[in-house]
């Protein structure tokens, strides 16, 4: 996989030079690497001012593991970088985000190039952190000043922990994937009734998709679940967002344009 | 069932008169009546003096939805009364409990009539809310001072809203059912990082049960996972409690034993 990106971004990016950590090729149960291991990892990279950009591999559960420990440890060159991934690479970009960090990215990792049209989500990661190019966001980003996006459970679990960013004023973006349609509606219940989401610019919703069937059916889709609960919190509902887990997942930067 | 939880009443507590409301048969989705019908049917009877006790009849998403709306409208009557329930109920008794009601228990509900060896736990619940009686209780509470329980997951979506309870100086026994050891190692994560559950006197790990296989292994079981969080988060693990999803569930009257 590593290869396959390695060789995509010299053709597509060549000014790019694109280093795989060891870490994300070794292996610990459910984990690439020890916590030790991937907190170091981490650690080492966001420091080093020789690196423009921290890409996040792939998402699955494990930043939560590493988060408080690795946040400790940075220093003023790694408030200098852009740290880019989603999924549960959220709980790192939402806990960077609420201690101020400014090139903070909802987008495509490598691992999406193993995704159908992959390719193309990969390529759009390193146009952004190669240009910034315009083409590459999220199209309501341009018309909405402050936005955050997130993974719906994994923002969740930030509810409550230092990890939260304060997103007052933000659009904020969410999405889901292989989630039962009950579990989107207690997420967002958690979600919209925090006091600190409530002062939320507004909310769009990415897709939500390979969703388990409900037994019995849920009755209510995943807009009107946002919908039911964005009403309850007096919350503006703002539409649909262009991020998913998907090719098609397009780049958001937490606080908008100013950080692109 | 209703029928077969009352006549397990009638031979084992024939003092007790046991009224289900009739929202309890109804269904809407994948709910027992709509959210207008379950808030109604919890405030009528929360509000009514007649009645010594509120049993949740069965879990399962849905309090969430209710929840703002129904603790809302409840009066003074509602405070004196006995609410008793566990799993997704832990969504109200949190939030009753965080509003200062003295009788907030955590323990078996109607539907367990349904596990094997479901009869015992029923009438369990049916001695607790009858006698109060010293073996309901879940052996720890005895010697603890101030207690509380919840299932893990529920929980977790209590953190940093309203209906999050302030367990300074409890014991918090946790439980869990049908979930992957990640998400079971995800919602530690997330409820250990939370400042107010810091501030606990220390957890109990109920069991885990159902949980599906983790592929690859997650290499740590329940009691190293809630080990690896109590230590990160300067919280006393003080070993296991005699609850869980099954027929063997022991009451936990919240607050400890001053409120049983």
């Amino acid at each position: 996989m590593a290869e396959r990106v390695k060789a995509l971004a010299a053709v597509h990016v060549p000014a790019v030079d694109l280093h795989f950590h060891p870490q994300c090729f070794r292996a610990a149960g459910h984990f690439a690497g020890t916590d030790a291991e991937r907190t170091a990892a981490f650690v080492e990279i966001a420091n080093d001012s020789t690196f423009d950009a921290l890409w996040f591999g792939r998402g699955g559960y494990g930043s939560g593991r590493i988060a408080e420990a690795a946040l400790d440890q940075l220093t003023g060159a790694a408030r200098a970088k852009t740290y880019l991934g989603y999924s549960d690479a959220g709980v790192l970009l939402g806990g960077l985000y609420a201690r101020g960090f400014q090139s903070v990215v909802h987008g495509p990792m490598p691992a999406d190039i193993n995704r159908d049209g992959g390719e193309a989500a990969v390529k759009r990661a390193l146009s952004y952190l190669s240009t910034g190019a315009a083409e590459t966001l999220e199209p309501s980003v341009a018309g909405s000043g402050k936005v955050a996006a997130f993974n719906l459970m994994t923002f969740s679990q930030l509810i409550g922990a230092p990890f939260q960013p304060d997103l007052s004023g933000h659009v904020l973006m969410l999405e889901e994937v292989s989630e039962y349609m009950y579990r989107i509606d207690r997420s967002l219940f958690h979600i919209t009734s925090n006091p600190v989401v409530r002062r939320v610019a507004g909310i769009r919703l990415g897709r939500c998709s390979a969703i388990p069937d409900n037994d019995p059916d849920f009755d209510q889709d995943e807009v009107e679940i946002v919908q039911h609960w964005c009403g309850k919190a007096g919350i503006p509902y703002l539409g649909r967002a262009d991020i998913g887990h998907d090719a098609d997942n397009k780049i958001v930067p937490f606080g908008g344009l100013r950080s692109a």
